[in-house]
């Protein structure tokens, strides 16, 4: 099927504008691994790098959504833009299975100013590697201030979201995650700040302690790295979201000064230039294959003239 | 760490004098993606193409070791040497949780003209596809007449067993599994010979009807293609098993009269060649990345004066 024809530059002035429908076509094009992405992303970049990207995640059941919530109401109060990402199959907004997670995010469902969107996280192109990066963009050069991408932190997700964060909150809860826990899940390394949820339950000072002496142990003593704080909250009514705000303030101002701000998104742009540069040697490979290039190697591989490597050198060199 | 030095003449050598020993350290080689490798493939090329492999793949209980362990039985009374490759996480070979499974290949666990192999189906370097290919390719050399790869039946790895197999052998159970459920796995596709084991058990018969009828649906029934056949074996009492020897020999001559055999072999060595070649570029890529080519490239999408496509294309080029 010929993929429908995409007015480009309309589309990205529209998103520009704020429309929500030309941000979500934007999006499905990336979703879509559309022929018209490349035009698309040559018009956004001179739009990019405006929004701070924060990262949320933690397991099922800590209070993604409702902390979500709450801190969108608090950003909403300063009067910044907001995107919302939620990517996993099993995230709130990306499917009907867990509506009790979308009505807790239903008190901006109505602002212009919020936009909320769901990923499958493994689309057809490969992932969180290749697609989220993309929407993150399109959402940048839309004019959102902040941008919040959600993921619920089960295997590998977690570790993704981080690399594309300026700032990656990790939510605990009292009970569920001491700090053995979140020390052999690896999030210890990739949160920059830790939030205990739920912190009117039982444990909940024992497991800011325990994340607290675990992080004390961690390479990150020394006096220019940045040291994470563990904060506590009941998001349900609010409590501890300012002193979150806060701490996001903070560690923003220590990457700007630091220089971490731009090596994260330096390396965060490396690695989806690797990701486009890979997919598009193996789309020439696979020209070389039906224009038999690859065919007559495997052939000679068979036959055993020569061997698997020394083939794929020659289509290496082929591709130049 | 350094890896340790091979000498690759000496164990190619003894690997194809029959030593157990050298055939072991060629496949850990693989596994582990020794750099040695190239040296070892290239070593190994003028000895393959020998061996007839044969897929068995089926899902979990319908007897895949105790159909293996008949087979390779009645393979050994005509003097073949065997390798046997179970590859899966949760398959038989691969770990002490299926001691049962492993037990009833015991039969030939001492026979020193049958090598058997267990390995997990996604190594570090990308899985079936680059890991298998290459085990085959050592046992081959070796001297197998005949390689059995067996793998559990589960998502996605039965295909794949497919794509390395000379023959396919689905093996099913009676109430295990219809000619729909059949269908909707895929493995109606992949199939060169279906066989219903444990046929002394209620229903048989249908399972039988059920898979030839939808066979009969399928595209396979033009003259010139094979047309799989259906069989039933206990092959916990040996039944039936010489029917599949001779489904199996009627398979290889259709195949190599047809050609069919030359065709799936090409295909397969060109997964084989991208597969490498995509690795060497990968590594290459990495190269370029320390060396600041991509972080140069990532800066400048950073900043908004190029996106990461153009920046992708400038590193497909540099990679020349």
């Amino acid at each position: 099927m010929a993929p429908r024809t995409v007015d480009v530059p309309a589309l990205v002035e529209s998103a520009r504008a704020g429309s929500p429908r030309a941000v979500a076509r934007l999006i499905s094009l990336v979703e879509d691994g559309h022929p018209a992405l490349r035009e698309v992303m040559a018009a956004l970049a001179p739009h990019t790098g405006r929004a701070h990207i924060i990262g949320i995640t933690g397991s099922p059941g800590v209070g993604k959504s409702t902390s979500t919530n709450a801190l969108v109401g608090a950003l909403r109060k300063q009067g910044k833009r907001i995107g919302i990402l939620a990517v996993d199959p099993s995230s709130p907004f990306s499917g009907g299975a867990l509506l009790g997670d979308r009505v807790r995010m239903q008190d901006h469902a109505l602002d212009p100013d919020v936009y909320i969107r769901s990923m499958a996280s493994r689309g057809h192109l490969g992932g969180l590697s290749w697609t989220t990066p993309q929407a993150l963009r399109v959402l940048d050069a839309a004019g959102c201030d902040v941008i919040l991408v959600e993921t619920v932190g089960v295997g590998q997700s977690e570790v993704e979201v981080a690399g594309l964060a300026d700032t990656t909150i990790v939510l605990l809860a009292p009970g569920m995650g001491d700090g053995i826990q979140a020390a052999k899940a690896g999030i210890l390394e990739i949160g920059d700040l830790f939030v205990v949820n739920k912190a009117d339950r039982d444990g909940a000072d024992a497991t800011v302690r325990d994340i607290r002496h675990m992080i004390s142990l961690g390479d990150r003593t020394e006096p220019n790295l940045w040291r994470p704080p563990v904060l506590k909250t009941v998001a349900q009514q609010g409590q501890g979201i300012d002193e979150v705000i806060e701490a996001i303030k903070k560690h923003t101002a220590w990457m700007e000064e630091s220089g971490a701000l731009r090596e994260r998104r330096i390396r965060r742009a490396g690695d989806e230039i690797e990701s486009i540069a890979l997919q598009a040697l193996r789309a020439k490979m696979g020209d070389l294959r039906h224009g038999n290039g690859v065919d007559e190697l495997a052939a000679a591989v068979v036959d055993g003239t020569t061997d698997p490597y020394a083939a794929a050198d020659q289509i290496v060199a082929a591709l130049a």
